[in-house]
């Protein structure tokens, strides 16, 4: 485990290569159901509308050895793939904020591919504190640094409003956490080595909005 | 209502402006809850970490005059930026799957400032069909051409598998939708003149896990 994450930094791969893993892990194992021994980084480009200088020097940093005019055996690139994206082991998160969009996530099954799960849930609002949503049950959040801790949590999601995200934020990286998901749509101020993704919903639907209104 | 639209076009706002907007609105909103009457680029590019610079010609693209030393009269602005965003006028949103993440987007009520609403949902599976899911109930797929044009809804929003999607925005074009919020992680081919706006939750979540796995 620890030997792979020295792999890891020594080939330092860059974010924008992590951010497309996903997608070609996705067009591989689709491969590998269909019954393909071997992917080439050619046809994934061509399938998935990426330059394809681009998509070799992508899967070139997976660290699999590829066979000229047969391509990468399928099987243990996708391995690879998933372990650079820390998808091989069970990642356990942290959810603040038990509102509309905390409800949805809570009740979204959609993270198994990734290996999540959303293991504990908090809100500082008293009369959610103790209810189960979705199976999980919703603490205060005086019990965040002990539970971080106790129930090895790795990434933190925030749901709340954005008045009380950055409040958040801190309490999670005092508790220990490395990694902030977060859907509260301001920017957060975090020290080093603290990772933040951004998922804002307003920005994307502005995007289509906006073009309806320019559309005739 | 046709002015605004031309003067949208002439303006041409670029689209990482559009992106930045509804940052803006909400800071904006913020401030005058708080009682300002006026509101400046610095000020605002300083508290929400952008260059000065873009901020300047990013609120400058709105078409509200500012005064020197004094900025921008806040709530024309905010006005303004609302209206380039196309939030001034109820839109109503056609979604189809209505599966785990399906129902999560119709539970989720953070859509009023976009004036948003999901005013129906299709699903192919008989046995989801006749629901009502958070108070909208499920149609089949053969009502969306007939729905769509008599609901006027603008923005079909797809939550169903990959390997359904392209022929679900085949069916949202051909009902004549120009806007399509794509949950799926797929990239979908479509005509000219369709906007597209995907959001793929693994490519965020990659970024945090592949940062745990990094880190010691």
């Amino acid at each position: 485990m620890s030997d792979m994450k020295d792999i890891a930094k020594q080939n330092a791969i860059p974010l924008p290569t992590i951010r497309r893993y996903p997608i070609y892990l996705r067009a591989i194992k689709a491969k590998i159901a269909g019954g393909e021994l071997h992917v080439s980084s050619a046809v994934l480009a061509e399938e998935l509308g990426f330059d394809p200088v681009l998509s070799r020097k992508d899967l070139a940093m997976a660290g699999v050895p590829g066979k000229p005019r047969c391509g990468y055996p399928a099987k243990e690139l996708s391995e690879a793939i998933n372990r650079a994206l820390g998808w091989d082991n069970p990642i356990e998160a942290a959810l603040i904020g038990v509102g509309s969009l905390g409800c949805a996530l809570l009740g979204y099954s959609g993270f198994e591919e990734q290996n999540l799960s959303i293991s504990a849930a908090f809100d500082a609002d008293p009369a959610i504190v103790g209810q189960r949503v979705h199976g999980v049950k919703v603490r205060p959040m005086e019990d965040l640094p002990r539970l971080i801790s106790k129930l090895k949590l790795a990434i933190g999601i925030i749901t709340v409003p954005s008045s009380a995200a950055q409040s958040c934020a801190d309490q999670l990286i005092a508790a220990g956490i490395k990694a902030i998901w977060n859907f509260a749509p301001i920017q957060l101020s975090v020290p080093k080595g603290v990772t933040v993704q951004n998922v804002d919903l307003a920005q994307s639907l502005a995007v289509l909005s906006h073009s309806i209104t320019i559309s005739g």
